[in-house]
């Protein structure tokens, strides 16, 4: 149990719309500080807070308005707290990210676009995503939503994790162990990449593994390094990929005269795939801190061990 | 019963896809005959078998490669056969195309594009397609499945037909009858017409009914004179809509010097929302021939009275 008064720090992008959300909240015994030293709990953007967290004697519990969390596993950095992060309100951002790209890039909406500036009547044949095939890397509920809106709209879906074993309430039609990777991708129309960042995850989508796709649509909607850039380069080239979606990099914002921005098989977005929506994250917040005013262990907990 | 030899006559854009799809079929006492005269059995495209059915005396049966048979209605056309339509094919298409969209604009993918030409990395708000409302007029095989797969994707799926009972199956949240339309409207975030045109429905959608909508998506996928043109320009003016996509028109091709061209608040594209794949058209023919040889009523009939 933690008894008595709270107090919260706030450092995000909005701190004012995170504000407002808190006190609409109206959570028992805890008010928002500005004092860095009397904070035991913080709410924060995890590049904002990295390092300033020396500021903060009292840090029990980091509640991260990000999923990514890599800004604070750096050896150096404390891990005498306890980190949160938010989950389960990407999927539905990341699905519609990948369908609409799919069905853009399939259904030439673009050239209707440029047609109609001409006043062109023209219909191209185009094919649907029904029937086609799409591997998800990660079956967590980013991955697990994402099979889920595919399957309704006709799409085979196929997932790979560290198991093998299909998810608690699991939408893929079949679930394939990280070893059987390339077996997976010589049968996919889709990939996309929905892994964090580790030490096993970094550059699994390299020259070997993508060699085995065949005119892919490829996502990355993980973490930039798990996808190693000059290896896409060689799958755009050999048709390997026939169009990259990327949003997400090794160094974002993704430096001004990088490759990448030219290639017309290449679309970049500035990481907005799945924002954290401040009601969502607030919510999240909300019944977290009730169970740590109760003592229960708190959702969505990240291991520094693991990295995620 | 339908005796002996059957003789086929294809009339379609494909001619030769047909060809070879209906061989392959391998369809019991059925030729593929080169004479008008010959045929009772005749697989065309409505427009371009209407000024001709006067060529085929023997014509018992013409199935239509389209849903729209709109081009074998006028009343001084020959009526002393039976007609069959496609149906059950287009609800997936209709879905990409009207989830692309709304994706689309609602995620500001053409402003993305823009800035990568400008090496411009720089994130915009957005809404998700979470919890908006989609009212669909039509609760037919295409309304359903469009709120089959809006409903994966989390939004709220209201149906409007002539007798306010969902359809079997139903995928709609709710159920409205075309009484009650301004009532639906009100709610709307996009708003898909998929009705036919018939004189119940020409105009459905006019200043009067379009009124009642704030600043929605407007998808026109179904056939043209259902939307009256004048009441829509009203409605871009006066925001009660935001953007509308269409896809069928009054007159088609659109005229080269229509105002519609031209307005960045509509999305022209040329009748390609829901196109007929031939293998799709000639699954639906195979089975109906089998039906007809053995004396089954056949799949999917069109109406002359009702005109569908």
């Amino acid at each position: 149990m933690h008894h008595s008064e709270h107090k919260i720090f706030i450092l995000t992008e909005e701190n004012q719309s995170y504000h407002d959300l808190l006190l609409s909240h109206s959570l028992p015994e805890l008010t928002i500080t500005q004092d860095p030293a009397e904070a035991d709990i913080v709410l924060a953007a995890p590049p904002k807070i990295a390092d300033k967290l020396d500021q903060f004697p009292k840090l029990q519990w980091l509640q991260s308005t990000y999923a990514g969390v890599n800004a604070l596993m750096p050896s150096g950095l404390r891990r005498d707290y306890t980190l949160t992060n938010v989950r389960g309100i990407f999927g539905p951002l990341i699905a519609e990210y990948v369908l609409g790209y799919s069905i853009a890039h399939w259904r030439h909406l673009p050239l209707y676009a440029q047609q109609q500036q001409q006043r062109q009547w023209q219909p191209h044949l185009y094919t649907s995503l029904q029937g086609k095939r799409v591997v998800i890397l990660g079956t967590g509920s980013i991955g697990n939503h994402l099979a889920h809106v595919c399957s309704a709209m006709g799409l085979h879906t196929m997932g790979i994790n560290r198991t093998g074993i299909p998810p608690t309430g699991s939408h893929f039609h079949q679930t394939y162990h990280i070893n059987e990777l390339a077996a997976a991708l010589t049968q996919a129309d889709i990939v996309v990449n929905t892994l964090p960042s580790t030490e096993q995850t970094k550059h699994l989508l390299n020259q070997a593994s993508l060699s085995h796709c065949r005119q892919v649509l490829l996502f990355n909607v993980g973490r930039g390094d798990v996808l190693d850039n000059a290896a896409l380069l060689l799958a755009l080239k050999n048709r390997w990929v026939e169009h990259a979606f990327l949003d997400v990099f090794e160094q974002e914002p993704l430096p001004n005269d990088h490759p990448f921005w030219g290639l017309k098989q290449i679309t970049i977005t500035p990481h907005i795939a799945a924002l954290s929506f401040a009601e969502q994250v607030v919510e999240i917040f909300a019944e977290n801190y009730q169970r740590w005013i109760e003592g229960y262990p708190l959702n969505y907990q990240v291991s520094f061990a693991k990295g995620y």
